[in-house]
């Protein structure tokens, strides 16, 4: 029987191709995407959300959320996913018949955890959605299999401030409470964007080779984030954080090394704004930081946090669900 | 002619092996050795220094200076090497003739910069010293050489809070206005004292087969801060931060890899207290990190950060030194 | 016609009277009570502000909502108003036949605000049940005619901190949501609850002489506390800020002189934290307060501060009530 | 026998006033005047201090110290002050013998401190100088006799923030360390120096009619800087905060009213910079607030706060010593 998912995004490039793996996943059951602000702002996403579900030929509930972070600002990231978040092709992707849901994002949450068994979350954009169910509605803490989180960075500099990732930078308040919560988050970081586990030149012809409208797609909405992907760091490729972490809720093996810690996220300072700390070394029950980690002592469950990623693998499952 | 070095040590045991390698080094003068409170409290440190000297049979003039960080509570590392900061040796390590001068060390730093060509300063402590060094003498920034500082860790964990390590965490505002201060830092971090970096048990018996007193002074008081270094780490061996940096002072060939970054030191929040945020990605002039980060932005240098070093050239470095 | 208020409380002893004095006033239609952790924890709140509809004999919905705060730890205020939130009287006061609402606290605000013209909210307790609501349902601040809260200190000292008033203090990130929101927020501060504002050992024998259970339970639930506002303020009395808020909600002349300002709320340091900081002079726009204050700035509303109100009609009109 | 002051100044137009006021005092010693870049840069507040010296016929030793906060970018105050400090009068205000000494403002501290016996310090600027004075000798603390404080604000708003006075928002960590020094501080805030403390447009003619230079030179270099005044307050007149103070010095009596409080000063947050946080309420060490005071409730002496303030003795003691 196919695992239940539900799938938050904020419904940019990478949103996009992340999406398609669970949709075109015989194993997985998308029960519902839920959509908030982040790479494109809340009706951008909206529109973005079900036009994947259209080219994927479902019809799952798409609900809108939060229009922007919890206390913070919202700042786009369209200057790397483009103003329509899939890289500026003026109305190409538009849905032709889907509608969003009237239920609220956050009604979608509570409602689908607390109707279905071993729910799996997988987060691919601010944690807003998430952080607000779980204000509202603690109850659904246990009720949760499982819950990978694109976000942050474990032990290692950001992408959009040298301390944080853009997930967890747009909102740290909602971060900080997703990451208290004691849900079973599993952590995959912004470090399994760069390098190996970006789509290179190659990766990208075979991807064109596949040619099926999924394959197209997913190189289409990503390719002019190739430009956003170099400023930031210099290497050529298409980076995708979210497919990255799709990969993982769908196959957990893909991550090879993980292990489970105190995390937290800053949300006092703004130099290190959204980082996550992780406590890699268990310092935080150290008499000298237990002032500053007591909240997160008592939690249950630690996340557990992705060290390792096997990249071919990763690429492998990604090629099999666009065929 | 040997290179003059002034060297700014909180005095515990690997800055014991550190001094040891700077005062028998033929291709380095120490001009001056500057105290403050740190690894231990500043009378035991002052005390620790003039045995160092002794040990090396030299007179090279010892200053004390803070006794405490400038705005926090000063928190000693005596957990890791023992009250004495050197193992717990009762009375053994106490100098018999030399006496400090009655020099403060923020003017030792000062007169020392000033009246010195090419001064290379060394920091193997928290940098409260060389921070009131600058604050009341900022004319001294362009007449420093070089400014080799064991300290931080660039883009990973720390070892005393998940974020920071000792020496930075200890008095971050001393941190900030050192790497704000456009002095030409060399940052060698706490990543390189674990791992390859650290003596071996193999290594530890090989350094006890040299049979100086320098040698075995280096394990002697050393070997009670294994137990500290494996609670930290779960490794075994000897971790010797400040012998890696005085490494790379000596011999800055030995670090294989930097390059240029601002850094900033996290002051305003106690969850990431002390951590060098290290700008690897060149992100700090974005437009949206701009009000962050615009006091440095008009830095005229800023730091080197090592990124990669030859471990078995630290440790031959080492071993030629206590012969 | 009467005035349609909703109140959300954290059912103290203070919030009783408050309470006491809407569902009394034939002026004003108590629409709906939202419950929130505070004074006592959220079951309690909820038993307590049962009791009120009852013992007023009114069927008005108490609605349960946020059993902390959004970030922070729960911290109670039991040590002032007893573990029942009203004195320490045992099963004394116990809701016989009245249940709480089905629906959450967060959509009972938001269906209030959607369904009433002119809706009055009236906030006596931390704003997290009204921050959620904003945050889930943004669209409402236009809907509410006024929004009088019982909260914060206006250019002066805090109850709970040297900075800050406990109904701010406790959930400083909804407070914040909650005055940068642009609802038309009326704050009635901490200091209308101290000196000529509080009952007087002849207030009290006066009320004692109405001989209403309304009257006697204003007092009863408020005698312990005497204690705790002596710790506090070293002055002898009842200290009744909710009931001075719910004065200026049902009669906005008893304030007698108020003005809008920018408002702002600390969250980022534990020294001030809560403290809601006042732009009396109108320096928000300053060159150098820009950057803090930016996301402000924009807002539509500011809110009304309470800088003077009438002790002698805040009494009057609370004695009519209770009759 | 007169009283030996030292001054530390930031030298603008109401520090030129308390100066006067000092070096005319009979029953005062100026032993030495300290500068600190504030309202002025450094070099020009050296110029002011010297010219003072020499209006006064003085030869007191005038001493450069800090070119600017310790942390903190410098900004100054010369929108109100005016690019000299003393209202924009070209080069009307030149020493013409006076050069300062090379001793540096730090030094100079010490050795007065140490040298002299109940030593009365007036801070006119912001603290870096003493600051930087304790954190090289902590050890003079308890050699200093008083030390009034012209700065902050008690439990009210301030002037260059809605939180903060200028002087401590400037250097909020120089304040910090002051603050919590244990120094017997007595600290006159920013509200003595508007309302009925002004000069009124009545008392200036009346100064005028002095027909000193002493008098004549109060108003002309604080003229201009009734624009900014009224800007900042909407009031008409001259506001002489440093004034203000330095009566308090000269003549403590004028202080009516004062009690003994812990005082943080805020560092961590943007909002708040450089507030004074005074525990007028003593809950500093409620068992919820000692986390946070922790460093302060081990200090010997809690800083004296002025709480009301005798405006017509100020005046009057203003008044006789421009004569």
């Amino acid at each position: 029987m196919p695992r239940p998912f539900l799938i938050d995004t904020d419904a940019g490039s990478d949103d996009a191709v992340a999406i398609l793996m669970a949709l075109r996943c015989a194993d997985v059951d998308v029960r519902a995407i839920t959509v908030v602000a982040g790479n494109v702002p809340l009706p951008q996403g909206l529109v973005n959300s079900l036009y994947f579900t259209e080219l994927c030929d479902t019809d799952v509930p798409v609900h809108a959320g939060a229009a922007g972070p919890m206390l913070r600002e919202y700042v786009s990231a369209d200057w790397f996913h483009g103003a329509d978040g899939l890289g500026d092709w003026g109305d190409r992707y538009q849905p032709q018949r889907a509608t969003a849901s009237d239920m609220h994002a956050i009604d979608a949450i509570i409602e689908t955890a607390r109707s279905t068994e071993d729910l799996v979350i997988v987060t691919l954009g601010p944690l807003t959605n998430l952080a607000l169910a779980l204000s509202k509605a603690p109850d659904i803490v246990p009720l949760v299999s499982r819950c990978v989180v694109m976000g942050g960075a474990a032990c290692t500099n950001g992408n959009v401030t040298p301390a944080a990732e853009y997930n967890i930078w747009c909102d740290p308040e909602a971060a900080r409470i997703v990451f208290r919560s004691g849900l079973p988050i599993e952590m995959v970081g912004w470090e399994f964007s760069i390098g190996e586990f970006v789509l290179s030149l190659d990766d990208i012809e075979f991807v064109r080779s596949i040619k099926t409208p999924y394959a197209d797609f997913t190189i289409d909405c990503n390719i002019n984030g190739m430009r956003g992907y170099e400023i930031q760091t210099g290497e050529i490729g298409i980076s995708l954080p979210d497919g990255v972490a799709m990969a993982v809720a769908i196959d957990p093996t893909i991550c090879t090394a993980s292990s489970h810690h105190y995390v937290d996220v800053e949300c006092d300072s703004e130099l290190t704004r959204g980082m996550t700390v992780v406590d890699k070394l268990n310092l935080a029950d150290d008499e000298r930081n237990q002032p500053v980690w007591r909240q997160l002592l008592s939690t249950a469950n630690q996340p557990s946090i992705c060290w390792e990623l096997d990249a071919s693998r990763w690429k492998a499952l990604l090629y099999q669900l666009l065929r």
